[in-house]
């Protein structure tokens, strides 16, 4: 059955891979699975017909046969869980892969994005300056603990696993910042991620979409 | 094997069944598997020793024999997948389970932590009252689409499951804000999962926990 993915017509980030349509097209690739990618404009995602498949009006969403989900996390578990490749067979070591995707997603994003909120939608606000230091020391507080559970290990929890494919994906999010220069580990880790060749397929082929030219030109 | 979990000594809500142990302890409830608690302090959540089984430095965690897990939501999800009474057994309505599961901790859940941010990080300073309203917005804007979502339908996506236990349990952290009542069919939704017998023993226990009384005292 085909697999059918949504991805931004235009993404905000103008191709730097954040959309969240890349963590998905990695995890396709890492598994050796082909797909499609319907694109959707801004104002298409607010319509009823993608608000029946992505109830908050988002993308990436995911159609293979009867099925239809949306919620990154879910669709790489999904993936992970239906073919070889991103995570380890043992049940123990299974599960505390799928941790780490909860503690990436639920854990570490959510002061990185409370960060991107402050810089984005309160860059013009009296109280940004003032405020962004507090907002940074969140997302340090985070990064001091992964980074000392991380170590000078290469992945999260043994060989590389969606664990890791969700926690790169997210720590991409502040490479622009700066924040992660302080931690050499995971900023090494950051660059064993991106340098997989499955990412560098999943980066290329959503930067194609972006720039309107095909990912071999 | 004895299910072994890490509670709060002391919540920091007194026992409004905030903490996220309750959400371990209202899946083992629904699915009757018996657990124990251990009690962590605020200093021994820092220790090496909990620090070896939560990286973050958080509760709750989950023992049981060789398996150490931290992560509420793949705790929850372990629990769900291994006994019955969390997750629909049609390979489908599963993964769309799991879906909100994820929906709950990455799209709903991070607005209302920002919104607790601002209220208990943030509340001395200058920029408090004319910022609450636009954190406020935030989270409106997700309930306003989950609202849609769930119509007048008893839970998000048919018979009760994890992926409800777990959104209820993160609009729960919502109840003394006010924003609920603006949602009727999510305040209801709210009472329906408060009202499982499930929800009410694992409430009580960690009460009884908090007030130092028996949950049958």
């Amino acid at each position: 059955m085909t697999i059918t993915i949504t991805a931004f017509e235009r993404s905000p980030d103008g191709g730097r891979g954040l959309a969240r349509d890349t963590r998905v097209r990695w995890a396709l690739e890492e598994v050796g699975q082909p797909y499609e990618v319907r694109l959707v404009s801004f104002r298409a995602m607010k319509e009823p017909a993608h608000l029946a498949l992505h109830p908050f009006g988002q993308i990436p969403t995911y159609e293979e046969g009867d099925l239809a989900l949306f919620e990154t996390g879910a669709i790489i578990l999904h993936i992970a869980q239906r073919h070889a490749g991103l995570l380890p067979d043992d049940a123990n070591a299974r599960a505390r892969a799928i941790t780490w995707m909860f503690a990436a997603v639920n854990t570490v994003e959510p002061p990185i994005l409370e960060l991107e909120a402050a810089r984005l939608l309160e860059g013009d606000k009296p109280w940004h300056d003032e405020r962004l230091p507090l907002v940074e020391d969140r997302v340090r507080n985070r990064l001091n603990q992964l980074s000392a559970r991380l170590g000078d290990t290469d992945w999260l929890d043994g060989a590389f696993s969606a664990g890791d494919l969700m926690m790169v994906s997210v720590l991409l999010r502040l490479k622009s910042s700066g924040i992660l220069d302080e931690y050499p580990n995971l900023a090494a880790y950051l660059v064993r991620g991106e340098t997989r060749p499955a990412y560098k397929r999943a980066f290329a082929a959503q930067l194609a979409v972006n720039t309107g030219k095909p990912p071999t030109g």
